[in-house]
């Protein structure tokens, strides 16, 4: 194959075929396209873009790179969430069993946080004992037993995409929509899926910073899907503050068990129902969102939702007594409240400044190579709009030592303002993106 | 040093100050910036462009990676001069011991031929004995001695250039003007030059293909010079053609020796005058070309530039009989006569399909890592615009057997085009650039 020919028609403007595109991606994940050639096409492609055809033989290549899922024997509807990473975002433990619990499966591969945001398997492995890293087929098999496996992007699914993520993340291509909608639709694709629902975050907090390439990420991922036999529809929702209160791995995940039964943040729950919702009717189960609604508030009222996460948790090696008692999830050594500088009116709360915040106090990654501490965070019960009064307690500091807190402290003044007036925060549930096109809510 | 700001920034359009530059460059070459992350880098250059400030600091950067020669106390004017790449060019081994036959220093650092061009370094070499990988500490003596030194960009000379262009090389970001500029003036101005000539190629057979673009690569070295008090005059030559009738390394070399006896193809004459012309006036040794004309015809005629030349060879390990016995150069095995397929006017003779045909006799390079067979190689007689009879030699093929015959005529068919009538072939010698602007001649 030659190399130089595909970087350079990139780079000046041309398309590769779908064979070349598999040339390419088998070449370089069996090490015989050395990285310095990728990156250099991948900032090619970075900067001249990838179209629909081109990104579609990119995700082929990618998904076939390594093994899938093969649940059609399962007879049941598959089906997924995918969020574009926020801050707080704990939605997947609280949706990946309720949704389960009403009979569909949920095949859920997701991935570690990186920069400001949050990721799913750091918030699960905060339970002691929880395992993530199960094989295919161990992930199959307690798919068909219990309806849903939570798990991490294995060496058996999409070993391209890993690669190659890794090169992105070192060579600062990582912000490419088609690039983006490619890696995250090989995973997606390997699950076998009959449909998928994405959460597009919006805001200040979100990867993304205009409507308009988030439409545009939404279309790239709901066509591939399409071009798969995957039914895909997404949802915009606020990323202008973080989403609950909770914001750090086991704090998340307490939060989340609360949720489960009922009892957490109204934002977390009114999020989690509207992509459940949109789960339920891809399954074909529910006639539309408003007739999915009862059935997923029963289920958490029944406590249907939160027995299905002890299981999984029990299944994957996890503690399944931390769903009812919480303070066997690692617990911070300092813990501070975090009063209002003034009184007023809460104008911000920035996701984002949280975000470096959790990083500052060792609960988040710089680099895929860092690890974390589980325990520290922050809990801001203060929402934008709210009125406060000087002094009055915004939110806790959940850190390692004195030193932990001072730092906490320091992030939540950058990330709380306070002021006469607040802006008026998004809409929490705002847009639903399908083949349609785009429909307020 | 956070190389990933580096690379988002040129990648966003952005500029990087010259102490980035530098760090960034040292960074590359002490091994410290793997080579992934400076080929998404070099990317982002390729496409978004340099400014001249930035290219300055690049060229910096990478001259002052290694040692310079230092020539101050030599007391003569120090002047070089470069060929931005042709084929049949064989220029420098004529003008260099030409011109320092005149008192002038011509501390000349050479390149080797990679693509359908040819490279000093492999015409000098193919002199039996005859060593380039002089020391700076050699060739500095050499020149104090001889007025001369023909040698490599040794180790010592501009590694990071060195480094960064077998990067370059590998990625396809080689043809970005800026790049090139900084790579050339990076080991000229480390020769400690008052003034620098460059022949700029035109025609089908140059490196560039327009004329802005050849204007602009002009504009980007005489601008390099000016900033490190090295005067740089562009001179265009045609390349819509070979240059004289000798393509291949030790043919070439023949038919330079003969010019040095005055004894060569008028069109290699005119080149190498012109451009000595140049060196003249800016050495300050004559008024104006026309006043340095005589002179230098003078020395062809009188045998002093072929004496030193002789010198030359000597001092650098060549067997110095070659000046008056070509027949020691190495001589190919299978020598044909390429005849006229028809009669009527020579149309073309394309450069860039004589070259691709010394590669594939073996005397030339696709990659940087190739050897060469220094004896192959065609002389052509016929010029555009001759008239010709059909059966009539046009020009003969020198190969290592029969099989290259076959392959040396393959390419001349391709090469050579015979029809009712010729093209009008481009002015030999046309522009003249300088800080003043360009003048056609």
């Amino acid at each position: 194959m030659l190399v130089h020919r595909h970087i350079e028609r990139k780079r000046d403007g041309g398309k590769l075929e779908a064979h070349e595109w598999r040339e390419l991606v088998n070449a370089y994940t069996a090490g015989t396209v050395p990285d310095y050639q990728m990156s250099a096409f991948l900032m090619a492609c970075f900067l001249r873009g990838l179209d629909r055809g081109e990104t579609a033989a990119l995700t082929d290549a990618m998904r076939n790179s390594g093994s899938r899922f093969d649940l059609r024997s399962l007879g049941r509807p598959r089906i997924d969430k995918h969020s574009i990473g926020g801050v707080g975002d704990k939605v997947s433990l609280v949706l990946a069993p309720l949704v389960a619990s009403l009979g569909i499966a949920v095949p859920m591969v997701s991935g570690r946080g990186l920069g400001h945001t949050g990721g799913t398997l750091d918030k699960l492995e905060s339970i002691p004992g929880m395992r993530t890293n199960l094989t295919l087929a161990e992930a199959t098999k307690q798919i068909e037993d219990i309806g849903c496996a939570m798990l991490g992007q294995t060496t058996e699914i999409a070993p391209a995409d890993r690669k190659l993520y890794a090169l992105r993340d070192a060579t600062s291509t990582v912000e490419s929509l088609p690039l983006i909608a490619a890696s995250i639709m090989s995973k997606k694709l390997a699950e076998d899926l009959n449909g998928l629902v994405i959460d597009i975050k919006r805001g200040s907090g979100a990867f993304l910073t205009s409507f308009e390439q988030e439409v545009a990420l939404a279309n790239e991922m709901i066509h591939l899907g399409e071009t798969h036999g995957c039914r895909v529809v997404a949802i915009m929702t606020a990323m202008d503050r973080p989403l609950g209160r909770a914001c750090g791995n086991a704090l998340e995940t307490e939060e989340a068990i609360a949720a489960l039964k009922g009892e957490g943040p109204d934002d977390l729950l009114e999020v989690t129902i509207a992509l459940a919702a949109e789960m339920l009717v891809l399954a074909g189960v529910a006639r539309d969102v408003d007739a999915a609604r009862p059935d997923l508030l029963a289920a958490v009222r029944s406590g249907k939702a939160a027995d299905r996460f002890r299981t999984i948790v029990q299944r994957q090696g996890g503690d399944p007594r931390v769903v009812d008692d919480p303070a066997l999830l690692p617990q911070a050594k300092a813990v501070e409240l975090y009063p209002a500088p003034r009184s007023g009116f809460v104008a911000r709360v920035e996701p984002r400044a949280v975000g470096r915040g959790i990083i500052a106090l060792g609960g988040g990654r710089a680099h895929m190579s860092d690890s974390i501490d589980p325990a520290v965070g922050f809990v801001i019960t203060a929402k934008p709009g709210d009125r406060v009064e000087g002094g009055e307690p915004l939110a806790s500091i959940y850190a390692r030592d004195r030193e932990g807190i001072m730092v906490g402290r320091a992030a939540l003044d950058e990330a709380i303002r306070v002021a006469d007036e607040a802006d008026e925060p998004l809409k929490l549930v705002s847009h639903r993106i399908t083949t349609g096109g785009v429909e307020p809510l």
